[in-house]
C-alpha cells in the first residue's frame, strides 16, 4: 500500500528549510515533531532512532540542524515510504525501517544509540476513525510503557530519551521514565502564558540518578487569544519552528 | 526537652495575621510552608494531616484561612511543644502529636484525613550540623518513599496529598504518587520569571486514574535579581504570602 501523487500534500517546515510529502487526510505533523526535533540535544555523528517515525518530521528536522546519523522505525509501510522518499528529495540521509516497535528487526535491536526521539499517539484506544493511517498516528494501540520501555532499551548507557506528548501524561511518563532514566528535564509547552501546559517535552538521561529540572514553559503564542488572520507565533517558539533552532530548555 | 524563651523569636506570617513562636537557631520556616498551606484545597470542616509540622506553620496558615480540623504530627518534641503553644496563643484549634510518621499512635493509624499535606525535609543523609532540631527538620533522615507512603495511607479514598519539595525531586515524588494517586497537579514555583522553578508544589489525589495537570509557575519575584532594599515579592506572591489566599494553581 503506497499514497497516490493527488493524495499527498508538499509541505513547508522549517520556514521552507525542508518540504515534506504528507498525506492529504492522513496524520499531519504539526508543531509536534518539530519540537521534539528542536528539544533532541544531539551533536554531529551522533546516532538518533526516531520511534514511529510517520512520514520522518521530526528525524528530518533534526537531520537539517544536526549531521547525525538518524534511524527512523515506522509501522505502516506507506508512511515509512513516504518517510524515504522525503529524505531522498531533502538530500537528507536516513534509514528507515518498516516496522512494528514491539518487534523490531534483529539488526536493531543488536544497537544501541546516542538519542532515542519519539512522539507517540496522544489517544487511547476507543472510537476507530475511517482513516487508518491517521488512526494508527493518533491512537494508541502500542501502550505507552511499550514505547517508553524500547526506547530505553535502544539508548546506549547515559543515552537520552527524548519524548513528546500531553502534559497529561507526564505522570505516566515519569512513573516510567524515573527508575531507568533519573536526570528528567522537563520543558512544559502552553499555547499561550499563563495557562497550564497542552504538551510537555521531557528528556530522560539513562542510568543517572534521580533528579529532575523543571524548566519555565515554552509559550507559542501571544496574546491572550487565537487571532484568525494570522500566525501568532510568539518570538521562541518562531525561532524554533520557522528558522530551525533547538529548543532552549 | 523544650525550648527557653530566649532561644525562641516570635515572627509574623500573613501579613501578622498569625504569629508564630521558633526556635532563633533551629529550623525556621520561610516561604514554604506558607505556600503548602496555601495550595492545600480544603474545604471547611473537612479534616486534615500535616506529616512533620515542625512549630505548625503550614497547619496554622491552613487553619487561619479555612475552618478544617487539623492534626499535625511532630517527629522533635521541642517543635511539637511549640505548635501547641502557637496554636493556643493564635487561638486556633490544632491536634498535634509528638511522633516518628514511620511509627504512628493507633489512633493515627485508625483514622483517615480528606487532606494529608507535607513539606519533607529536602537534604539526604550527610555531615550533621551541630543544631540537632534545623538538622531533622531539613535532613531526609525518614526516606521520602516512606513520607509519601504514610500520606497515601492516611488519605480517604479520592482524599488529597499535598506536598512541596525540591523540583528536582519532582520525578521521585511523581514515580511514588503514580500508581496509587494518579490526578497529579503540579504548580512550579519559580523565584524569577524565565528561570526553572525551585521548588514544586503538588496535589494528587488517591484512587483517581493517571491524569497530570502541569500549570504555569508562580513566581515569586519581580524583576531579575534580588534587590537588597526590601521585598520584591510579585503580586501573586504577596497575595498568599502577605495576605493569606490560597495558592490559584
Amino acid at each position: 500500500m503506497r499514497f497516490a501523487d493527488d493524495e499527498l500534500t508538499y509541505d513547508a517546515f522549517l520556514g521552507g528549510k525542508l518540504r515534506l510529502w504528507q498525506p492529504r487526510n492522513g496524520y499531519r505533523a504539526a508543531t509536534d515533531p518539530v519540537l521534539l526535533a528542536a528539544a533532541c540535544s544531539a551533536r554531529p555523528d551522533q546516532s538518533v532512532l526516531e520511534l514511529g517515525c510517520g512520514v520522518g518530521t521530526a528525524s528530518l528536522c533534526l537531520r537539517s540542524r544536526v549531521d547525525v546519523q538518524i534511524t527512523g522505525v515506522e509501522v505502516q509501510p506507506a508512511y515509512a515510504e513516504l518517510a524515504r522518499r522525503n529524505a531522498a528529495e531533502a538530500g537528507l540521509k536516513m534509514e528507515v525501517l518498516d516496522s512494528d516497535l514491539t518487534s523490531l528487526p534483529p539488526d536493531i535491536r543488536s544497537r544501541t544509540f546516542d538519542h532515542v526521539i519519539m512522539n507517540p499517539p496522544y489517544y487511547g484506544p476507543g472510537m476507530s476513525s475511517p482513516n487508518i493511517g491517521r488512526d494508527t498516528a493518533l491512537r494508541e494501540q502500542t501502550p505507552l510503557a511499550d514505547w517508553v520501555d524500547i526506547a530505553l532499551r535502544r539508548a546506549k548507557p547515559k543515552g537520552c530519551v527524548s519524548v513528546i506528548h500531553l502534559a497529561e501524561r507526564l505522570g505516566d511518563l515519569i512513573e516510567m521514565l524515573n527508575p531507568r532514566a533519573g536526570f528528567i528535564e522537563i520543558k512544559p509547552i502552553a499555547a499561550r502564558a499563563g495557562k497550564p501546559a497542552k504538551r510537555v517535552v521531557i528528556r530522560a538521561q539513562k542510568g543517572r540518578a534521580s533528579r529532575s529540572i523543571l524548566y519555565n514553559p515554552l509559550v507559542l503564542h501571544d496574546g491572550p487569544e487565537h487571532r484568525c488572520d494570522g500566525d501568532d507565533y510568539s518570538h521562541a517558539a518562531r525561532r524554533i519552528l520557522r528558522h530551525g533552532s533547538s529548543l532552549e530548555f
